[in-house]
């Protein structure tokens, strides 16, 4: 059996739960490698993957003996096969987080469960912990966000439009051997910078501009996070002081990020320092990165102390409502004494369109 | 108050219900307009829509005094107002296909809601009846997705990969007018377009394949899709048959699209041919489009009466494993006594790289 299937048999042990209806397909990618539309059974005896006639081919490509998961085509089960998988199992485990109440009634009825119990992010909670091969895939998709951020410096001209340059960012990712983006990329210029989840516009590049790229791509399922706020032709004074306290504040915490750093002193840290000098950190400091863009640990106003091999990222950001808006953003891996950057690129004034 | 609203407002009014919890944002865009995160709240006195600082400038700009929604930033509630909110109310709707079993307790608790009543998707069954600003939107996002097609044909060169094409179709649409692609474009050549949602790989176009293309674009948030196989070079002659019988039966379905039509009785004319003829339509005949890619009504084995400006698909298809697949779609409107197509295409046989 697989490593991470053993250990959520071994976990829901320790909870008293008899078996596990895991139905989020990202926790679903995270124990089996699976990548389709179906439902994962941890049942007393087996490990069952239910899915339909499209993916049969490809479920049995990707599973072999050592994973001892059977795969099922769902229309070769019956009512009664479903009323035996959980048969004598009083508690059994589900995704209240993920599963519609229509499903949670569903299930209950299909597998004649008379327990269905809150799991609380159980397997959320051990994707923190990075393993190497997932590192591995996260630092891949950091070097190709790294290799994309020099290409689209050189790339953006004046006139161009927020909407080009965010194009070209998901060319060049599609095109440099990333899955695509990891989320919809944000390039937010002059007055637009001020809104911490500006969508891209019509709005041309001018002198003078801020311009805020926040970006990342996917690399075997792994994601990848970074912003930069750049600047066209010069970098205006008033944003200068700015720029300079959020790139303090963002260096202070990837300085304080180790093994039982806790997440509630470091955004207080950069709260304090941010009030101090007349502003607000209005968003949460960071956020757990892997197979989802957003996912555990959140760096936020609640205490949580971070693990080895975590990784999360680090952004701080100043909004000026009407001006401008200043955020920079690396994903950092955790380690015992340290950090590591895994995005790598440059914090210095970037200034772009200098030819 | 906007007509949607109100609509469903009396509606909540038949079915016994005091107010009701909307979360979709699929369904808040529709009542409202607004495409933000956020909730809306049908309460007994006032339409409430809560988000958070990030969006407060933007849904003031979208909402009118018309519109009668007052919208809340989620930091100035307190618990007591989130009690006050369905005071009185003892049966509140809720979208149990949407909200989560943790949301559902959720509301529960903080609604001090005795009663919340699943609403089997009341609102996505009114969405099925397009108004005409809806089928405008709809009908826009079909004239970019037919030109796309001219322009496609015309890009298509042997050696290119299927990746390469998919790429290409989705940057005509993000260049030519649509917010992007409806769903992730379909490009299917030779043996893999026997599969019915095959992703775009790397294998290359070459004289004699069939190439299935199935894509679509947002026009306003409204999507458009579409379907053909075209040819390389030739047409090869063992595929003839199967093409001409796929289109036979699109164009049956088209003719016989109109108020009152069952969907079951569509659908088991396009399989009694199929059947007759040795193939079988492995999946549904089509589906409804609109502010999703499928949404109701879906055109299956179950009863169910077409009305006047319902927007659906037409696409039967069938597929040799191994050998090749052929699908034909088209987006159409439904009238009193006839169907509209609102992708217009041709369905001949198209013949690419011909050059």
């Amino acid at each position: 059996m697989n490593e991470k299937i053993k250990w959520l048999r071994e976990k829901l042990n320790t909870l008293n739960l008899d078996g596990m209806i895991v139905s989020n397909p990202v926790n679903i990618k995270y124990l089996t490698g699976i990548n389709a539309e179906g439902i994962l059974l941890i049942t007393r005896k087996e490990n069952i993957y239910i899915t339909d006639a499209r993916y049969m081919e490809y479920i049995n490509s990707v599973l072999t003996i050592e994973d001892e998961i059977i795969p099922y085509d769902v229309k070769d089960i019956d009512p009664i096969d479903y009323e035996n998988m959980f048969l004598f199992c009083s508690n059994v485990g589900f995704e209240e987080n993920y599963v519609t109440y229509a499903k949670y009634k569903e299930y209950k009825q299909k597998y004649k469960i008379n327990n269905l119990v809150e799991t609380d992010g159980l397997i959320e909670m051990q994707r923190m912990i990075k393993a190497p091969d997932e590192i591995n895939y996260i630092q891949k998709a950091c070097k190709i966000t790294d290799a994309c951020f020099v290409h689209i410096c050189n790339y953006i001209k004046i006139g161009m439009t927020e909407k080009e340059i965010a194009y070209e960012i998901e060319h060049y990712f599609k095109t440099h051997g990333a899955e695509g983006v990891s989320f919809d990329t944000i390039v937010a210029s002059g007055r637009n910078s001020s809104m911490p989840h500006a969508i891209p516009t019509d709005k041309k590049i001018e002198a003078g501009d801020p311009i805020t790229i926040d970006f990342g791509c996917k690399y075997n399922g792994y994601c990848s996070d970074m912003t930069r706020t750049i600047f066209v032709k010069y970098v205006p004074e008033g944003i200068k002081p700015i720029y300079n306290l959020v790139l303090k504040n963002q260096e202070l915490t990837l300085d304080a990020i180790q093994e039982n750093a806790n997440a509630r002193i470091l955004t207080m840290m950069v709260e304090s320092d941010f009030k101090v000098n007349g502003y607000t950190l209005d968003h949460s400091l960071g956020h757990g990165v892997g197979l989802d863009i957003h996912e555990y640990p959140f760096v936020g106003r609640k205490d949580l102390l971070l693990k080895e091999n975590m990784v999360l990222t680090d952004e701080p950001g100043i909004y000026l409502p009407g001006k401008f808006g200043v955020r920079i953003e690396d994903t950092v891996l955790v380690n015992k004494s340290t950090c590591t950057r895994l995005t790598e690129s440059s914090k210095d004034y970037i200034i772009v369109c200098n030819d």
